[in-house]
C-alpha cells in the first residue's frame, strides 16, 4: 500500500542518447522473473557512484570500486536481482568477476569496464552461470526506450517500479535526465538494497561526476530511512553520455552546472522519496525537519533518532499523538549539551511543545487532526544555531513485521 | 507472554535492615490502581545511582541529581507510576520538588533527603496533589517486608512483577541484597521507563557506592535493549543501609567488596534480563555476544548493532535463519576498518558463517532448529583483538506493534 505513489507512466520515462537498456529472465532464484538488467553506454561516457558504508559490504560493490578506481571508460552495468552475493566471502568475489568478464567478452571491452550490482537474498552462492546464460537475451532486448523495463527489472520487494525524467535546457541544448530506483529497508528477509541509477546526457567534465553524484545522495538517498538498517549492497550511479551537444561544463561553479545539480538533485530526491513511499507496510509518509542547530551534522542525527524509534513509527501508524516521544527522540540523538528547555515542536501548523514542555494552547485533537493524514510533517526547533536538515521515513505498521517475518519463500 | 520468566515468590524476597517499603493506590492516572511507592531508610543510610544519558530527561530525574549532588543523607525514594513527569519544562521540576516537600515534611527531615522518581505518560502535568494527598496511607503501609508489593506497584506494561533477593557472608556476618526493577523500552505509549532499585545492608564506606553502582548498572541494565529507545527517566539506584554488623569495607580492592560486587552484578543482571523476558511482544531471549574486537567500545557497537537491527529481530520471531542479515548488522555497526574475511558466526553450537561467507558445512535445518529455541544465544568473532561484549535482548513480534499502536487509554 504505497502513500501517494503511482508507477511511471512508460511514455513520461524520456531515452538518454547514448543508453540503452535490456532486461531478461535468467531464473537467478525463480523462473518467470525479470532479474537480468543492462545498461550499455556509448562511447565517451563517464560514470561515478556512491556505494554502502557497510563494511560487510557485497562482492560486486567490492568489484565496482575496483573497475572505478582502475578508470577504465565503463561501457556497461550489470544488475541481477534474486541474490546480493553478500556474505560470499572469495568465491562471491571471483563470480562477480567472473559475471563482468562474460558481459565484456560479448560486448568486446574489457572487464574493467563493465560494473556489477546483485541485489537479493545473502549468504547465498551468486548462480553466475545462469546470469551468463541470459546474457544473450537481455543484450537482444536493448532499447533506449527501455527504462520503463529496467525499472521493472530491478525491483525486488516494491510493490511499483520507480522512475523519473527531467529536462533542462543547457547552452541552448535541451539536456535529459533519466532514473530508477529500488526499495531499502523494510525488506524481505531474501532481499536488502537500494539501487539508483540516473544517466543523463549533460556535455560534463568526468572529474566534477564524483562530487555530483555524491551531493545528489547527500541530499536524496542519504536522507531517507526506513528501518534503520544499511543494506550490504546499496549503490547510486551517475552516468553521463555526454551527447547533449552543448559546450562542456568544466566547473561545478558554472551557471550550467548549477542547473544540472538542481535538476540532478529533485531526481534523485523524487527516486529516493518513492523508495519510502513504497516501504514495506508504510501506510504514511513523513519528513521530519530539525531547525535551529549549530550544525548540519546535529540536525541530521536527531532527525534520524525520530525517524528510527520504532515508539515514535507506530505512534504514526497509529495515528496518536503522543508527541512526547518524539522529544525523548531529541533527548538521546547524542547532542551531548543540549538544552531541552529550549526546544520546539510542530506537527505540520501545530505548535504542541514550547520551551521543551507542552504549549499551553495545544490541543489533543489539533495532533489528532494531522496524526490522521498520510503525509505528516515533523517539525522541531533546537534554538541553539542556525543549521537545518530534513530526513525522510515512513510508519511502522503490522504488515512490516508480517512482511519480514515471514519465511523466505 | 514473558520468556522463561515467573512471579517472584514474595517469601523469596528478603527484608534488607533498615528499609521499609509502602504502597498505596493514589489515582495519579487512574483509580484502584497501586502507582505509589516510598521506601524509607534508616539514619546511616548512603544512596548512589545512575540515571538516563537522554537531554530530555524527566524533571525527577533533575531533582534526584540535584539532591545527591547536595551530599545530604537520603532518607526516602518516592515512586509513583502514570506520570514520567517529562517534557514538562519548569512547571513539572516545581512539581516534583512539591512532592518532596510533602513527603519530606511527614518525616520530619529535608526535602534534600528524599529522592522521586516518575514513570507513565510524557508531557503531561504532574497531579502533585494527588501524591500528597497518598502520602499518609503510604507511609502507614510502610513494612520490611514490603518488596513483592513494590515490585507491583512500580509496573506499568510489566506483565509480571520483577524483584530477587542474594545472601552473601562477609567478615562473619549474613549481609542480604534485595532488588526490584520494572520494564525498559517496547513501553505502551503511556509509559516509558527503566526503573530499578536495589538494597542492602553491607557495611560499606558512602563513596565506593558511585563506583559500585555504575559498574553493576554498566554490566546488566546497560546491555539490555528492547527497540533502541533510550527513556527520560531511566534510573538504577543503590541503597545501603549499613547495618550488617561487619567491619566497614574501606575499599573496591579489599576480598569482601568483591564478594559484595559480585553479588550485586548478578542480582542486577537478573533484575536486568527480567525487563527482557517481558519486553513487549517477546517471545524470545536473546544473547548477542561479540569475541575477538579490538576493544569492548566496539564489540559493544556491534553487539548493539545486532540487538537493534528490525531485520534481525523480525526474523529471530518468525524462527527464519535469515543469518545474512546478523552479518550485515555487523557491517554497519561503524567499525571502520573491519574485514569481514575475518568474520565467524555462530548460532549456539552451529558453525554458521567462517571468513565472512558461509561455513560450508552449515545446513539451514541446523540452524533453523537453534532459532526456534525460546533462548538463542548469537556469537559474533571479529578475530581483530581480544575484547568481548554481551548484551541481551527479545524478538520483535507482531504484538509489539499492536501494544505500541494501541491509543494511550
Amino acid at each position: 500500500m504505497p502513500v501517494n505513489l503511482i508507477a511511471p507512466n512508460p511514455a513520461d520515462l524520456l531515452p538518454v542518447p547514448g543508453v540503452e537498456l535490456g532486461v531478461a529472465m535468467a531464473g537467478v532464484r525463480k523462473a518467470n522473473r525479470r532479474d537480468l538488467v543492462v545498461l550499455t553506454l556509448a562511447e565517451g561516457s563517464a560514470v561515478a557512484g556512491v556505494f554502502t558504508k557497510n563494511r560487510f559490504c557485497a562482492a560486486p560493490v567490492q568489484v565496482c570500486r575496483e573497475h572505478l578506481a582502475q578508470g577504465s571508460a565503463v561501457r556497461a552495468l550489470l544488475i541481477n536481482t534474486g541474490n546480493a552475493n553478500a556474505g560470499t566471502g572469495a568465491d562471491g568475489l571471483a563470480r562477480a568477476r567472473r559475471s563482468c568478464e562474460a558481459l565484456a567478452a560479448q560486448l568486446g571491452v574489457k572487464p574493467q569496464q563493465v560494473l556489477p550490482f546483485s541485489t537479493g537474498v545473502i549468504m547465498e552462492t551468486l548462480p553466475v552461470e545462469r546470469i551468463e546464460a541470459g546474457l544473450p537475451a537481455v543484450l537482444a532486448a536493448r532499447q533506449a526506450a527501455g527504462w520503463a523495463d529496467a525499472a521493472q527489472g530491478i525491483m525486488t520487494t516494491d510493490t511499483l517500479p520507480k522512475a523519473a525524467s527531467r529536462q533542462v535546457q543547457i547552452g541552448g541544448r535541451t539536456v535529459t535526465l533519466t532514473g530508477i530506483s529500488k526499495g531499502a529497508g523494510m525488506i524481505r528477509p531474501n532481499m536488502a538494497t537500494m539501487l539508483g541509477f540516473v544517466a543523463t546526457d549533460a556535455v560534463i567534465a568526468p572529474a566534477l561526476l564524483q562530487p555530483l553524484v555524491s551531493e545528489a545522495a547527500d541530499l536524496s538517498f542519504n536522507r531517507i530511512t526506513i528501518d534503520g538498517d544499511t543494506s550490504t549492497n546499496d549503490c547510486f550511479m551517475l552516468i553521463a553520455t555526454r551527447q547533449a551537444g552543448h559546450a562542456e561544463i568544466g566547473s561545478l561553479d558554472a551557471p550550467e552546472a548549477k542547473i544540472l545539480r538542481d535538476a540532478l538533485v529533485s531526481l534523485a530526491q523524487q527516486l529516493a522519496q518513492a523508495i519510502v513511499r513504497d516501504g514495506e507496510g508504510a501506510t504514511k509518509f513523513i519528513t521530519v525537519r530539525i531547525d535551529g542547530g549549530r550544525n548540519e551534522d546535529e540536525c541530521r542525527r536527531a532527525a534520524y533518532a525520530i525517524a528510527h524509534s520504532p515508539l515514535v513509527k507506530t505512534a504514526f501508524y497509529a495515528s496518536d499523538p503522543n508527541l512526547g516521544r518524539i522529544l525523548a527522540a531529541v533527548g538521546y540523538a547524542g547532542i551531548d549539551d543540549l538544552d531541552q528547555g529550549l526546544i520546539d515542536l510542530y506537527l505540520d501548523d501545530v505548535h504542541v511543545a514550547r520551551q521543551g514542555g507542552r504549549h499551553p494552547d495545544y490541543r489533543e485533537e489539533d495532533g489528532q487532526r494531522v496524526m490522521k493524514q498520510s503525509e505528516i510533517g515533523v517539525r522541531v526547533d533546537l534554538h541553539r544555531g542556525a543549521a537545518s536538515a530534513t530526513v525522510w521515513t515512513c510508519d511502522f505498521s503490522h504488515d512490516y513485521v508480517s512482511i519480514n517475518a515471514d519465511y523466505r519463500s
